[in-house]
């Protein structure tokens, strides 16, 4: 969309995305009916219904907890606004960030996560704080209810029983393990 | 291991994982026999072949290629180590970061990274500058004949035609987008 393409085959979808057409036709047939014979995709539409599948159109909202370097580069760098989240907030124990706006957020002091839920519902926490706290993290969070966990920490955090909220992980190790695999077969002369 | 288990069931490693014993002895079997009908797999030496196999004692290292808060982030809290690769080196353009240590790292100038990487040789550059300039500093990547890169830029990028190097994504959006279309769902109550 954002070149200006009007049309699309799923051949050419598939190749921008390392797949093949029929890869493309059968993941979008678990959703409904999209493209056309012979047509192809009309791309603004298609855009449209997936976002619309994905919960684009819900106006999420999230909330940082743990305004490191990482928490800050997610604040400031990343769009959420573009994959229809909205964030509201950051929270952090450190005096020095309260009050301080990245990426056009306060900051706000942890002691005051459980009034501002309370008063500002929130869809989604981003939790990247240090590992010794994101069990204790998760399990407040997840009686807060809050529905979605965006789990930063790089360890494995489990909700309260009780709760229904989601945890998505973004395990780094998962990620370098996987490149440390594949350049590692690539200097086998395996591949 | 870190919990102390000497051995473990296909099933028990499974329901940490979320998964079923029949698909954790299948997909070890794609890369031999580590367990043992009746007994199961003995942790340390299940843990050594996969480090073995994930190219973990291959000694890799890597440098980061640009350092605002996120490139920061992982100097100063991934363990790289803990992966078997050896962070070398930081890059960035900004002087007033020239010669700082984050991580017992230091950085350098990005205009020495061609003869950085001639003396000291790199198999993977993180990638964490701003999006304007990842396909750019991707090219000059690749031609300096570095065998991985981890991209954390949330654009897609591309190695020079007569390169091999590897590209692995770190794409916090399709995070994003999978927990804004998990919560969506039990929203709708669907599940």
């Amino acid at each position: 969309m954002n070149m200006g393409i009007e049309r699309i085959s799923s051949g050419d979808l598939g190749e921008s995305m390392g797949l093949t057409a029929s890869q493309i036709r059968q993941d979008y047939s678990c959703f409904g009916e999209f493209g056309q014979q012979g047509y192809g995709y009309n791309v603004v539409r298609l855009r449209a219904e997936l976002a619309t599948i994905l919960g684009m159109e819900q106006k999420h909202t999230a909330i940082v907890i743990g305004v490191g370097n990482l928490g800050r580069a997610l604040m400031e760098n990343f769009h959420f606004e573009s994959y229809g989240v909205v964030l509201t907030g950051g929270f952090d124990l450190n005096p020095a960030l309260h009050g301080k706006i990245f990426g056009d957020v306060e900051i706000f002091p942890l002691e005051c996560l459980k009034s501002f839920v309370k008063e500002n519902p929130v869809s989604i926490a981003v939790l990247a704080v240090p590992q010794a706290v994101a069990q204790p993290l998760t399990e407040t969070l997840s009686k807060l209810g809050i529905q979605g966990l965006w789990n930063f920490t790089n360890v494995e955090v489990k909700p309260c029983d009780s709760a229904t909220m989601i945890v998505e992980n973004v395990h780094f190790s998962d990620s370098l393990l996987a490149l440390s695999y594949m350049i590692s077969e690539e200097g086998d002369g395996t591949k």
